[in-house]
């Protein structure tokens, strides 16, 4: 079973990369551009077999534990 | 206007960080983990009135020149 996790950074953190690539953007000549914001984009492939029945709640620990950093992230389970 | 690439290494590429984060996990206790993928997820604010009417085109030479390196990654706007 093949589940995402988006992890984003928390509205309140600051995202120096996002800032940079904002300003690159710009660089290049693609004006307009307001903000950018950069998270990460976990595939993950899981044996639902091994996983159970509550599977989500399996992730929401994963991503709890390892995948984010819940003091600056938020993630969510797609 | 918001909008969403997300960024993927193509399926051929190894991806030695998303087979750390399996690793990671196994030695967590999640059990039943076949493999990881990380990629990125981007936000981006994009004026709409600068961007124009071909704003799906814009954001497609975005990630191909900036956004996602073409040759180990494929992108999707969401």
């Amino acid at each position: 079973m093949k589940v995402t996790v988006l992890v984003r950074l928390k509205s309140e953190v600051l995202d120096p990369q996002g800032d940079a690539v904002r300003r690159a953007l710009d660089k290049l000549g693609f004006n307009g551009v307001r903000s950018v914001r950069v998270g990460k984009l976990i595939e993950i492939d899981v044996d639902e077999r091994v996983a159970g029945a509550d599977i989500k709640e399996h992730l929401a620990k994963m991503a709890d534990e390892m995948l984010a950093n819940p003091v600056i992230e938020d993630y969510e389970v797609v």
